[in-house]
């Protein structure tokens, strides 16, 4: 590959929000030769890594696998279970909640957007640096006398912000209006690194990809089901072929697919969950909690706010730093990339220009995040932007206080 | 991979019409670190495999790339052209174009399925022995005074019986008929192994897959348009997001996508265009055509028939071999699978147990291939299948006769 | 690597008896990451790759592992227990015992080199048609009366033949004669293919590498020790620094080595050893023997003699095929690479030009083997060489008639 | 290789002076399949990394490729041009030069060792901070009017130290005394990170290795030599085959070995020597200067006395860390192993416990060495160690100051 070949040496820093810096033995299990894809060795990959979805996402249902990205496993969510014309309701956490909601009317659905008013003193929108208010979401339901509103729709974890949900709460609320709706929850950046729990916390339909917290590639993504979901699927009537529920998780039970899997990212798929589940969810949690903290410290120190606003519901996957107003974000990005080989995510929708994304997730360790803390330092320095102090040393003390979860 | 590590030693004989064997170039281009697919580094992927895959399908106008696996790309052509309730017209040379008929009815649309009818003496569907007979197509057309279908729909190379069709005489059939169908067209096992002029046979949509002539893993696909289907797309009706062709025309012309691709596997496709267009398409057919001569050979000394009845449209990709009525073709393949670490394809749908399929495409040359004809010879006659002749013998001298085209 | 990526597609068949076709999963561990030689982890594969080749050569005592292909094992071997002017009993059963011979010259020592006399009917010298005979070896160190002696040096598996030697026999000379000699042995490309018990034989030093029967790439290198070839080096006064054996020994009871290994090397040994010990050393030697049965086969069928003139000693490993005289063995062997892309060993030395090897190891199987064949039949075919008969249908009868013992 | 597995997630931090961390392009290249070392395409791959080579040495002059680590290259440098009781006068930089000297009286000549006598305040042996004495060695030479003295070998990158030498004034000394003594270095640890002029320098014989500035696996070494160094050969009595310069020199000219090469780590060498001579030397050499820099600030910081004493002669390729008397500087390694997967090199030999070293060599960059920094700051400090400020400040500040010499 003569275009990467020209890199200087030594590692890229890759500390966007995903996709997320793949281990290289995921990367080395993705390039095993392809095999036939109706053969038995194949049904004993297959069988393994449905099963290990199962334990990921906390649920003894089906869990669809789709040779797709992420995208893809949204739109499967929405044409599984709606039909035309069916009322959503959904909630706007940032970009990736207003990109769910834009599919759904491009999918002929009736969505609603609920979202907290305003924007704060900072100017940035308060609704992107807040959860899901479930209170708002209860109000609504319950002003739903007729139950015209089919599924409440919520992300997770906002990737566009780094700010999570509290879907249990959602689901209390769902309970409390009692209303039937189902609840779909995007966990494409929660999955495998923030706790969730599809069965306990009563979801139909979580939707999930490949390239974050379970460190592959893009390519394949994920539709978690309840058996309401499944039931509801079955008089759906929007149209559906290739994401249809019903032909994959017949055949999954033999280990094989109803049309040609993406088989190599299969490989790494079941590669991904020898590592994760090996490790075991808590101490995958506790190990994104800690990353998380750290880089909260640097940014305090530096005196820049986070784009999450409540403590409660700070990312463990990824944190927003919101930039002095006049300066421009992307050019601080930018600089950094270009002196320090640092990939940083950028602010998007409401947000371009006021922020960037420090990713910390995937393939990554205390001392990647120093270095990745070092190159942010030095490039708002050079950038011109006042700093309180140093994130960096800020990032050595917490760090330094305790062993990493795993060790 | 544990599972796939307790094979014995040397390489498996994948000879199944696809996936096909995947050159380790690419194998380990897959395998490079993912980056950040909103950098600079990625446009300079994106835009070279865009237009590395133009010259591939003969054409001036746009490819579009989905991060999903070929039957994703069957479901963007009908979804981005159609309408509710709208008539197309399909041709039944097998059990690929079998299942696309099929997705065309879960899309809610009203296809009509042409054949030629009846069984012949080896009580097999004459259907599904011979390429689309573009005379049936343009008498259904013409007698379509009120242009109710909206398309004509082919399969290019059926996967499924080692037939190709020759569609420039459907476009001729279209035209004679003066009909303003679209005309679109599976090549997802023709492309890049037999001849396949998108814009000289005029062509509106070509749909293709990554798994087969371009050697790569299974995983992306795509569709190629005409202006003419573009513009069909801009009032087409059926629900489309994820699939829809304007946004991601759009955002390709700087070299991105509007959601996360697949970029691993655009690693490996931009290996795989180096590779192909390094060679000239003319060789890349010539060397197709040459090996189906010699598996054919070798079937024709063995005294059994293959699927395809008609000398004119043999497929350059995978040969159909139909095995003595009262044997079951899936036992043989199974024999040969254990005994020699071959994999064969499996007679599909209407051919269920009736014949297997060899496949000569991808990573391989004439030895391979004169491995897995050994491999066949010694399992039929395991088998107890009377054979005419030795069909490695025959395969030997069409081989030793000329040099291989690339040579 | 531009050199290696203009290969047309298909694998190339690398049927020389060495280096022997890699398995992947062998190259894939000899690119992990490079650690610290000193550190915790390597001591862990230091001592599992020692424990492991013990195995292989059936012995309690050391085994010592250099960082150096396999000439320098031979050197080690002489070196450890020779001091300057020391007479050594070779034998030339071929080629590489010749430069063994060659190699004791330059290094100062007094070699005597047996052979059988004279050449055969096909002009071919008939000390390289036959194994060690055991019976000079006793005769020569009988008449040593005065254990001028100090080593009888012995080439296992002779490469450059494809004839193996009984060293249970020449143990046995050594014995009847009373003699205090040393017995080394040459076993390069015996180890991990050809039956070989150090122990069980009275081997003092067995010398081996890595690109034979253990199917790694060249670069490391073996000696197996006796407790006597251990006390010998003691006192022997050859110069030593790099071979010495006492530094190693020592240093490898921690799992290091005293300067730095080939870490890369002993990752893919690691990798060699669980597929070798993982199969049992039974079923590897088996394997061998019925792809050399194969082999043969095709090779009488062609009515061509094979190098090896005595039916005892054929190697499991290489097969030596005698082209008619009048042929230049090297032109038909050019003919098969360029039209065929199958590497073949050249005749070495005394043989050049008058036959050529087809290696049987490694990375291999049946079907691997048949390609191999089929390209050496059409090669000789044209070349014009009159053949008796397909040497590719022996080989599929023979193996058509049993499984292969791996399954 | 399940040994290497059981890794958290997060790449290892291997900042020991060499083996150096491997670029991916490099593992790559070593896991291509192994060719026939006798075939056309090997040739190609010999005659591309001999002359690749001879850039890197910056001479017009043979050099020679041997299968083996370092440690066989300085043997090489030896036998090729000494015969038995032959005096060579040595010089005791560190503990590398002590081995070196070691050997020679291993290999029997009589080597006499000069060094700058005593310990300084720190305890630490004088002459063990400093690099050669060009004086005492042109003094020496100067009282040796039978020139008995064969040969002057200095190390000119004191691995255990990271001290240089002035090879250029110690060819100076010997042309001032007017003495015929060849001069032998070894840089294997200098070669491709410092700057190293064979010929302009007059040296005879270079001795290198693979896993240092090469950015290789250890396997390989070199001997570059002069056309003085291949004369003296010829009449030298040492005995010598593996190393002997005269049959690999004849046979490189064709581009292949006498013996079987280390196929794989040359297809490693190829790949760097385009990575290395792509770049360019001075900005290789540029580039190793400011990562020295940016360490030695660092430990100026912390205020922790280097191991190099004399600001000339600092190692561009390492650093040694001196540690306060009476902590062990062992266990502050193993804690910051243990804490931050970050490996360090030992105090060697007379070092042992006093000092550690960072290597800032191979794949890395800036924010490599900042997490590098970032760990042993960490780690001094929960050793207990009191450093004067942070060395990661002060590194930061170089490294903000100016662009990388690559960019």
């Amino acid at each position: 590959m003569v275009i990467l070949d020209n890199h200087p040496t030594g590692r890229h820093f890759l500390q966007i929000p995903g996709p997320s810096p793949v281990p290289d033995r995921i990367l080395r299990a993705i390039s095993l030769p392809t095999i036939d894809h109706r053969g038995p060795e194949f049904a004993a990959i297959g069988k393994k890594v449905i099963s290990g979805l199962q334990h990921v996402f906390q649920t003894r249902h089906p869990v669809v696998i789709y040779p797709s990205s992420g995208t893809g496993a949204w739109e499967a969510a929405l044409v599984n279970v709606m039909s035309p014309g069916d009322h959503v309701l959904m909630y706007e956490t940032g970009h990736f909640a207003s990109l769910w909601n834009r599919m759904a009317l491009r999918l002929r659905l009736m969505p609603e957007f609920l979202s907290l008013p305003g924007t704060d003193e900072t100017g940035l929108p308060v609704s992107w640096r807040r959860g899901v208010q479930a209170e708002l979401i209860e109000e609504r339901l319950r002003a739903d006398r007729e139950h015209r509103i089919k599924a409440v729709c919520v992300v997770h974890n906002e990737t566009s912000t780094g700010v999570t949900s509290d879907i249990a709460a959602v689901r209390s609320a769902i309970d409390a209006a009692r209303h039937p709706a189902l609840l779909m929850v995007d966990s494409i950046s929660g999955l495998a690194s923030a706790d969730l729990r599809h069965d306990e916390w009563g979801i139909d339909v979580t939707v999930s990809g490949s390239q974050k917290g379970l460190m592959l590639p893009p390519g394949i993504s994920f539709n978690a089901l309840s058996p309401k979901a499944i039931e509801t699927s079955k008089s759906a009537r929007l149209p559906k072929a290739f994401w249809a529920w019903d032909e994959i998780v017949e055949m999954n039970r033999g280990g094989y697919w109803p049309y040609t899997p993406n088989t190599n990212l299969l490989y790494g798929l079941s590669e991904s969950l020898d590592m994760v589940l090996g490790q075991g969810l808590p101490v995958v949690f506790a190990r994104h909690q800690r990353w998380a903290q750290a880089v909260r410290a640097a940014v305090h120190a530096w005196g820049l706010p986070t784009q999450c606003a409540d403590e409660c519901v700070h990312s463990p996957v990824l944190t927003g730093v919101v930039t002095p107003s006049g300066t421009d974000a992307d050019a601080v990005r930018k600089l950094i990339h270009d002196r320090f080989d640092l990939s940083l995510g950028a602010g998007l929708g409401k947000l371009k220009g006021r922020m960037f994304r420090i990713g910390h997730l995937g393939d990554t360790n205390d001392l990647t995040l120093m270095a990745a803390l070092s190159g942010v330092e030095m490039g708002l320095k050079l950038a011109g932007i006042p700093l309180a102090g140093s994130g960096v040393s800020a990032a050595m003390e917490l760090f330094a206080a305790t062993p990493a979860p795993e060790l």
